[in-house]
């Protein structure tokens, strides 16, 4: 880890780059401030990566850079070391080019983000005025297609909770203890069958109550988004799509939340009563949603519904984040938008939303009053988190154009 | 398991004593047939047992026997091991002592009882002729309580299988691709809630439909029996006992069917929409039902049941056997009561059931045509299949004494 940030911190020898500790792992920070007048960014990134998983699906080494097609196949190609990448090699072009920098940019590389950003909040609230801008800009967070130039306007926000139930003080032979007690996995599976209706809207009371409609003029503009309901199914294999009425599929991708067992787990395949059985289960948020309220309703479901003859406990991890949402006439908007018209002239930016969580940005919002611009060019086909993750490399060029022009552009709106 | 098989061949040299190979593991026979015109029965033993779990839950090593406060402590003391040696040492004593047994008697210990008996189906047709008897008699089966002699009458069937639901054709991130299709974690739940109604009783149409009642008579026969609800809940430390209605618990855990899922596995706790999700499921059926007939049920259930947007299957495992009974004015239960009384005559003996499954006994009334008689030793609180398995070491002679005297009768009853 420390190698890693030390090798991002000497991209930035031009800027102070330098490594800082955190309660975690290291972070890297640097600054460039000789625009006076000109408006402040802090670009941020991460140079941690996901774990490699089984490396004998990887058809070349993990760590072990292999360039084929056009794409460089790593771990951490995409996410996030490509991206960071771009970002760096456009300050540093800026400044070998011209000795300068559009703007005042500050930089801020972390470390733990694949691991939730743990260290973070307390570490940008003691460093306030270190990190005094005007918007954060981030290389991470990719973009929806690799043929459609696109910006993020909003992220899922994040709750996630264990539910345990628990039956007898021991595992019970089910030959001679069945049909006298309740069964654990059995009220495992009457509670989280409670928490649809079969029409996959989510039938917990109170789990709808504040979220922000979507306005006439944002439904108009999803729908406008190229969307093939077919392909998709096609594309995640299931026989048919399945989920909340009277939204499109994009929609509730998009902007609807939703309540998605990841896990049931309870005995074994023998013949046993299980002494408990657990689900685990995220919430994804949308904007108006407050992790806190949502739990809330959740745990007053729970209870209602608890089933006879067993105890029912919901446990919630820690790390709960609220959406983030971005205006889509934000002027940072306004100026991606155009960077990437710059860039890609034959292809209109689209404004998407993401399903999964930005915590980074609901922490800039929250600790430093900052919105943040997703301005990312990885691509959400190119195997995040998967065995053969890849980053395209025209996309190094582009990226960097792009990232230019971005600047100048902010540079000039101020 | 040939040397435990050898071992208990030699104890049987009076009477031929030889380990004969079968499709798996193999058996011992062996036959003292010199009472012409009194009856034969078939002793059935195994000397096969679980394996020993995590050796660290024992106080003593499982396989180095160790005798403490007049138990010995060993995996297999009690299932079935101590009944066995208590059958082979009657038959010993009787010869050492008068030359001959008061009745013909083979004998037939098998090697695969802890794995379903996969071979002795075959076994026993290919070996009609040899076999040759007019009862079994079970060293198999554990009494009911350690203070109440207990003759089983009756023992449930098992019908096993597995509900697997899939839905997409990989695992999806549940951020990027929740609320667009259906989650196979929750179909599975869907389903398997679907499977009782609230009150604990099976809500399968038709799961029901061959059970033969209870008559009055066998009611008032259970009432009789001393089983103290209260006692019960604590045992097995449920907040409170539940089942199927209309019935008294123990009726439930005798003489009902019941339905338990024993597993549920789906995903994982991270942010995972799984592929599928999986069930196992096991059916203690009753006099009067046939594996056949309820998994029928089953799967018309399923299918009738069967979520929106995912696939749903059911796979029975092989060794579904129906219930076993014997009547309670059988002759040989009849014997099998008197010599119950001549060793504890404070006592009267209680004719219980058995919620566990006797493949055995199934194979022998259907491949020869017998009757079961169980007559064990064993007890159903000395950890069979757990740690810290024992047998009580006054049930060797308490044992050999009931033998000897259900010998004595069932010879003189011919």
């Amino acid at each position: 880890m420390r190698r890693a940030a030390e090798w991002v911190a000497a991209r930035l020898d031009f800027a102070g780059g330098r490594v800082v500790d955190t309660d975690g792992q290291p972070l890297v920070l640097g600054e460039w401030l000789g625009a006076p007048g000109a408006p402040t960014i802090l670009v941020y990134g991460h140079y941690d990566v996901q774990p490699p998983g089984d490396e004998s699906e990887w058809e070349t080494p993990p760590f072990a850079p292999h360039v084929r097609d056009g794409r460089m196949y790593a771990r951490g190609a995409t996410d996030d070391k490509g991206p960071v990448f771009v970002a760096l090699e456009t300050a540093r072009a800026f400044h070998a080019e011209t000795g300068a920098l559009p703007l005042n940019v500050r930089f801020l590389i972390e470390g733990e983000e694949e691991v939730g950003s743990p260290s973070l909040e307390r570490f940008l609230a003691a460093r306030r005025a270190e990190l005094a801008a005007d918007l954060v800009v981030s290389a991470d967070g990719a973009m929806w297609r690799a043929s459609e130039p696109s910006i993020a306007i909003a992220a899922k926000g994040l709750l996630a909770l264990d539910l345990a139930v628990t039956g007898p003080s021991s595992d019970l032979h089910s030959g001679r203890h069945g049909g006298a007690v309740q069964n654990p996995n059995h009220a495992l599976a009457e509670l989280v069958a409670s928490f649809h209706a079969a029409d996959g809207s989510v039938a917990v009371a109170g789990f709808y109550d504040d979220v922000t409609e979507l306005a006439a003029a944002d439904r108009e503009t999803l729908a406008r988004v190229p969307f093939d309901e077919e392909s998709y199914r096609t594309e995640v294999g299931v026989p048919a799509l399945h989920g909340e009425p009277g939204y499109t599929t994009l929609e509730r991708l998009w902007t609807r939340p939703t309540l998605e067992v990841n896990e049931l787990r309870g005995g074994g395949a023998f013949t046993v009563i299980p002494r408990s059985a657990q689900a685990h289960i995220t919430c994804r948020l949308v904007p108006g949603q407050q992790p806190e309220a949502v739990l809330g309703a959740i745990e007053a479901h729970v209870r209602g519904a608890a089933p006879h003859g067993v105890d029912v406990r919901v446990e919630v991890e820690p790390g709960a984040v609220p959406a983030y949402a971005i205006a889509a006439d934000h002027p940072a908007v306004h100026a991606g938008v155009e960077a990437l018209r710059a860039v890609y002239p034959a292809r209109e930016p689209l404004l998407v939303r993401i399903g999964g969580t930005l915590p980074a940005a609901v922490l800039f919002e929250r600790t430093l009053g900052l919105k943040t611009l997703l301005f990312s060019f990885s691509t959400s086909d190119e195997n995040l988190h998967a065995p053969n993750e890849f980053f395209r490399l025209d996309r190094l060029e582009e990226g960097m154009a792009a990232w230019a022009a971005l600047w100048q552009l902010l540079a000039a709106g101020s």
